[in-house]
């Protein structure tokens, strides 16, 4: 693969700034709330069972993490959480919607430096309150270009933004902790794609990598690697 | 004004399809499921005041409706309120989110015969998961050249809106059923707006109409008035 490289996309959650320790976090809270009830595998088995089933219904994001842990409280107590539970739980998802956003090792000095270079592309899924809101907080939202907010990320999603933006996928890098959004479908239509791993993958993004020696397929430590990585390409022409 | 018109702008719930329609008729059934507890008019001023305070945490849609329609429910009920009338609650937002997609009269005609002349614009705030799923199946989605999905329309963000698009404020003529959200930003900055009332106005969304005579604002009945308009109009040129 010799194309050059023309734009760098960038995942938001947990690849810029921190965001699955959050709901983490949240979980935590959520099952010592229910922990009179039940144990803490099964509270886990059974929030993670309710939130794929309301994808379809709430999409991703802390609105409809919040709906799923109702759900759940209300199903795992059958019927017997009370109000001032269920208040608790709002309240969890308030303050999650309102965490301060904590930006990941090396994002404050990376992606400013690349800004110069390269048209940088934020391609994100979850929900558009949310994530417009982590952009401002976050203070990066100058140095993006674009900002594409969807509602999943497969190869079709990719092919539209890129075509909407000019950009052959021989041309673009995705940088991002999700091997199931970030790196495997984008190296499907031809791109190239940098993973970094988060500490914590939420089991529905979890995918087996691809082989090291795949076409385009970079792993890195930390964003610091990507300017390394990025001298191996050839050059933006 | 005498420039030429260049763009439509669309806005979407309730002026496309309808909307406000849902949200009244799932606030009905959550009276009915509060009416042991309060009258009427206190729960729905106590749900406005809570969908007005969370708008800050939860922005708009269905999912911060459910959240709001809880979290009152809680409140007014002392915490009184059971696990299953909670469940009721839950799927009534899950059956607002999958509500068949029913078009305003003259839409299915009027926008496909636009689409022919001018590029038309999908501007749309709520949530993105609730309006990308709405406009796939309306079946508008391919007369739009462009959707924007965003947290607010104020000013500020039409102007950016149509500087993106590189659409001038006065070849600009944005459509919708909001004064606040559709009608007076753009005016203010220039563009001509049509408002085409919807039979319910959400409290939070009333403003005092422009005068009648003020610059570029024209009131039509409903869409099927757009094209007589539109021939007044100076040409696409």
């Amino acid at each position: 693969m010799t194309s050059a490289l023309r734009a760098i996309g960038f995942d938001a959650d947990d690849t810029l700034w921190h965001n699955e320790s959050l709901f983490s976090l949240g979980q935590e809270k959520f099952r010592a709330l229910l922990a009179p009830y039940h144990s803490a595998e099964w509270i886990n088995r059974t929030l993670y069972e309710t939130e794929l089933r309301n994808l379809a219904h709430f999409g991703y994001g802390i609105k409809g993490f919040a709906l799923s842990m109702i759900e759940t409280a209300v199903e795992l107590t059958e019927g017997r959480i009370s109000g001032s539970e269920i208040g608790q739980i709002l309240a969890l998802a308030k303050a999650m919607v309102a965490a301060p956003v904590e930006l990941l090792p090396g994002v404050e000095e990376i992606v400013p430096r690349l800004a110069q270079s390269y048209p940088l592309l934020l391609i994100t899924k979850g929900d558009l309150f949310d994530q417009e809101g982590k952009l401002a907080r976050s203070g990066l939202g100058e140095y993006f270009t674009h900002i594409d907010i969807v509602r999943e990320k497969d190869a079709d999603v990719y092919t539209a933004i890129l075509a909407k933006h000019g950009i052959a996928p021989e041309n673009f890098l995705m940088v991002g902790n999700s091997l199931r959004s970030d790196i495997l479908p984008v190296l499907a239509i031809g791109g190239r794609a940098a993973h970094i791993p988060y500490a914590i993958t939420w089991q529905h993004e979890a995918a087996d990598a691809p082989e090291p020696a795949t076409n385009g397929f970079h792993h890195l430590a930390s964003l610091y690697d990507l300017p390394a990585l990025l001298q191996t390409l050839p050059a933006n022409g």
